[in-house]
């Protein structure tokens, strides 16, 4: 089932995407929290504005070199145990909305990744239980000022910036990632390409560790890392992630107003 | 004026800390949201358990060597720009509440520091108006895994396990800090002592700094870095960071279970 978050004239709901009809089932309230429950309503999906899917209100967890040719192209190994990070709830926006080029930086890159979504409380699971707390997942781009985090120890406002966490377009709560690949462009142009297969950490493995160092939560998004090809987006740009089975996340790249 | 988070019996509640009376004075709703509107009951303290006066809906920022002889006993030089990073709100926890060692360190230092909480949504906010975004004041432990910090490239895992950034125990609203001093001792020797006056990057700037990055919420809070003599805690110690005029944040230790 893909859900979807949106906008149609004054209201912000939820929504079962009917691919079929290309509508959108509105339901009543959140589905993570309230299941699905449906108001009887249906909303045109051309008629309706997607916002990004979750609104994490605790942590999007990222993992650093996760892909090994990624690694190498930055001149890295890839790490023993995930390497992690947090992006602010705060550097969150929807399909469409327009990623910014903070004027401190003067190399900012896109990073197309699929993004787990979490549905339950967890602490301390197992690879195998990993699933069970898992509520669906959707597609991240884990953008960078790639001089920034280069300059910077640490990389909190190189990948903090507003805007600098594109989710959606919905969220799919049954996909079988296994034989996936992500592809992102550049206005049309491919840049990075990858199976999901050759993740160093698999998801079972990223939701382990993370729940051994953090209580997730509900809507806590945990981002699975970039294959190879980053490259840098300037005003302008449109910047597209596609994953197998979990459609586009389209963004416009515009300079800092 | 000082405000406290708490329970008593059943209620969860705002209060407005009567220190002549040694009482509380309940609050409707939380006041940075809904003003100071009195419920017209009143809780002597000493029956109220104080909670983490404010559980941040986005982001706990931090700084790291923001006194130089802390930065000099770690062997750093303190950074020309604030060196930022995030801890996530599920290491938040209340006065009174236990660290946790987890299994995974074998180091777990004190950092007491004071800390900003914000009450406006600021974005590039200027030095001369940070005092503007700002509600108050409390104290922090910024609690880390100092073997982890230094084996980790990031220190998100080394500073974010759950119970690492105790809080409290109230929010002063009105203090002047520049002649404040902060101290942390351990089973009341003191460890740590710092003058607030000589943070390398001051309060106003580090507002400055975050806000030209996130867009900082209400409830946001801002760690304000740890002056020198950080030093390890075990199973059964009790960690206390005073602060002059903010009282004293006291936590216990305790071995993961």
């Amino acid at each position: 089932m893909k859900i979807a978050r949106f906008s149609h004239g004054e209201t912000i709901a939820f929504g079962i995407v009917d691919e079929e009809e290309h509508e959108l089932v509105v339901l009543k309230s959140d589905p993570m929290f309230a299941g699905y429950d449906p108001t009887g309503e249906r909303v045109p999906l051309a008629e309706a504005k997607l916002l990004a899917p979750v609104i994490p209100r605790s942590k999007v967890v990222a993992v650093g070199r996760n892909y090994r040719e990624h690694a190498a192209e930055l001149g890295n190994e890839v790490p023993a145990e995930p390497l992690i990070f947090l992006k602010p709830n705060t550097s969150v926006i929807g399909p469409g909305d327009a990623i910014v080029l903070p004027r401190q930086s003067e190399r900012v890159e896109h990073e197309g990744e699929v993004a787990v979504v979490i549905g339950r409380i967890a602490k301390n699971v197992s690879e195998a239980d990993a699933a069970g707390v898992i509520f669906g997942y959707t597609i991240a781009n884990d953008v960078t000022a790639r001089d920034l985090q280069r300059r910077d120890e640490q990389w909190t406002r190189a990948k903090g910036f507003d805007t600098f966490c594109p989710l959606g377009p919905v969220i799919d709560t049954e996909l079988d990632l296994e034989r996936g690949t992500i592809e992102t462009s550049v206005n049309g142009v491919r840049r990075q390409e990858g199976r999901l297969a050759d993740m160093v950490h698999s998801i079972p493995a990223l939701v382990a560790y993370s729940s051994s160092v953090f209580t997730l939560l509900p809507g806590d998004v945990i981002l699975t890392g970039t294959p190879a090809g980053v490259g840098p987006i300037v005003d302008g740009d449109t910047v597209e992630v596609t994953v197998s089975g979990l459609g586009t996340l389209s963004n416009p790249v515009r300079a800092a107003g």
